[in-house]
């Protein structure tokens, strides 16, 4: 049994680099995805389009592009994971969260415990909630059982 | 012309209600509808389901039963406005946009534009970005004229 | 704020009558629909296109035709209430909340302690579960609030 | 021509082996797929994202952590057959042919002739009711036929 | 209770009127629609917007006018009844019962039990099969009931 | 019998009072509607979200401010009528075509015979293609019937 | 590029072997599908479930057992050919016509001349009608043109 | 990572090449798909279907036997890229955009800047807007990075 996993949110650490080898540790048939995880890189996204002067409009190429990536490898994905960290604002892992809500794409979320309250929506839809990566490779392991 | 309004996010300032008397003051046929806003009120909408020792079951319980009326408004609604404020960390909001996002559904956002960065994408999928409850009010009666 | 309920499973007990009891002493402007409750009425709604000698035809029809109301009746629905009571098998009020599932349409369940484990599936996708009325008509109190 | 199809209800008995075993030794096309039929394994499959005191919440973690699983892969099938036996509520199988129901995906019922009453609602959505694995083997083999 | 009834099939006969006049004799809150049943005006439908000399093209135009009204009533209907008379080929009232089983829509056949056989499809995916107009009429008070 | 009717497409002629005024004059229970019609004020329709200096930016704000209408009316219309005028590109026309395409939506084309071979996609998948203004209402009258 | 092509219809003639025939001959990629067209095995399907004294239900069974093969295979397919012959009522085919109108899902004719009236809603919602095999193969060709 | 990008609208600049050479030539893992742009071909897409005397109905067969191609492909497709050229009134890459946005598919368009505004609504439901087509091979090489 196999199954696309897509990682969501926190792109300054290295949680992804964990899970992905604590599953090939295990052998676990898994295709890992996710958006471009180089910070400058993305925000660059839309800059070869022509450059902008205005903020908004540079933010808003660069989102688009890689919506163009993201949306179709969440809806391509069997499972989501979404992790918050301890820093930034994140609104994004929120947003990659209420749209598997609202397609009942099955996601977890990956965080500490102390955001336990200000998540509580987006943990009300997930089907787990991980505080480890260690957790989400359980997790793996088990739903993708022979 | 008539239009179903959703207000999501912030609920500590009086942002919903600039909006329904601006609408009101202009005649417009809207009706607005939102989460049950009383903060205290929202985070025990599942204690009367039974008292829970941990925090996280509290959260989880009450975010569901707010889930009942948030989801249904939500798809019921003709137009979202998603707003963002200067505190905490509103990951709902961003799930509620990610929602509509998911189902197609028109959504504006509502904040300042020192957080434009972090709410690119979530920017993105709306149909407009207004920084003051003028400019929805403004919106909604172009929106809706004869 | 209106909502419209349908109240799914057991037909030997007066919980819907408690249930909306309750809900008209508050006030709360909630239309309620369910099955036909009549346990007789309900096995013979096929008869009338033709007795059948096979006891399964009988009830494959009898089931077919209350399918005509409970479908639309589910579908039209903002909120179901599963029941499950502590006599019989009760398949058909799983049926409704996995229908309810798939829909991505909120229920709730209501059932006592001790079959919570049997019912963990069923439980893990409701947005509530309640073990008495009296708390039915809370959660409806509190999702319909001005 | 080649279907995949999803095994889902009772664990307590050899039914799974013997349609495997069957649709093998007529050299069938297909894939079949299950939840987690080890009891105590998906009891305790949320066990590992920490321990829980209430009962309820235990169930209702590993019952989660299932449907990442089983959600998927009945969405993933070609067909569903959905066993009931005669011990235990079995509330799971019935949840698991109402969400088939919903999403137009078709199912077949395995159960012996004293329980077709309680099931007249879960069989008349079905495409088929079987008594036997064999007879569930021989639909298999008529609809793959070349 | 009210419900929305969409009578497809045979315009030849007054099956139509029976059905609408023995709901009215017994009060039932049914709007009934329909296509247009006047044969030559539904075969001339589409001559207003320019004469055809190929007959293929009349008809077609005329068909997918007719469509605007069939296409639409069927989507609002909550039950199709779909008859089948013993004159003509009456492909397009098997055609409307297909569109309706894509759409997970519930609908009924009336027909003559001399027909059985080659409507077997078409009745395996109905909700139920009556064989006169004082059925299908018992059958809506059935369903109807407070 | 009622219907709600959209009117997308060129605003440079009164081709929408024609339809307007004459399905009033023969009494047709039809609530039309459309996009802001006054060409100014709908390229302006994101001015008062802030003044932007890249005409582009100017022209995608106004667009998407339209199609928090647009897109909401087409959804809620039974039959979109859309109008090709012998000016301009009225590509949004095309794209509303197409859109309703894909949601299965009924349209009808209203068009002269010299642009019949670049509209032939879009006349592909309509329901019908009218000359002229007298015979949209002539189709209106027909499929309103009573 | 590839396609896969469900053949519906009519069995008593060579038809789809023409077709099969006819696109191997000329290279193309097509995976051909269709129900079981053994007409007595198909009559048959569903008597290994158990023998039926009642000629409705003994099709009934049969026809349910044939749309787990049919209902799959259509939604699999990038187009359906819908065959109409000389003999019988054939609702079936244009049952499956329907199925794929309201799925939004490409379907072509194949028919003679002489049942174009009686086709029209079935030809209405078709991508073209055929009235040889040769022209089905031609069709197919030009589709799969890279 | 891999894609698949469907190509839509002009056929008479080499634009197509360009994007699939530069795509080839960066090492990218697209599988790029389109209509039939043999512009002759196209047109005569139907002729094998019986010649037609009146121009309409010889385009709308062509029209709809290229639709079985188009539709399906766009549907398939990962990404759509419509181009806008300097010639010809183009609608039909227009309705492609609009069948885009209503399956929330994405798709980014590719033309000069001298038309933006009347491509504005079209703009406004893309995920972005190249000029060029490196830039279109930019953003895929972005798009589908490791």
């Amino acid at each position: 049994m196999s199954f696309t996993v897509y990682l969501s949110g926190e792109i300054h650490t290295d949680w992804r680099d964990q899970i992905i080898q604590g599953a090939a540790a295990r052998g676990l048939a898994v295709r890992f995805t996710s958006a471009v995880t180089d910070h400058d890189a993305s925000d660059a996204a839309g800059d070869g389009l022509g450059a902008e002067s205005v903020p908004f409009w540079r933010d808003h190429k660069s989102a688009k592009v890689n919506a163009i990536r993201t949306k179709t490898l969440i809806e391509q994905a069997d499972l989501v994971v979404v992790r918050f960290g301890d820093k930034y604002k994140q609104w994004n892992a929120a947003f990659d969260a209420g749209f598997c809500a609202a397609l009942n794409k099955p996601y977890i979320t990956l965080h500490a415990e102390d955001i336990v309250h200000p998540l509580k929506e987006v943990d009300a839809a997930a089907l787990a909630w991980a505080q480890t990566t260690e957790q989400v490779v359980e997790i793996l392991a088990y739903v993708l059982r022979d």
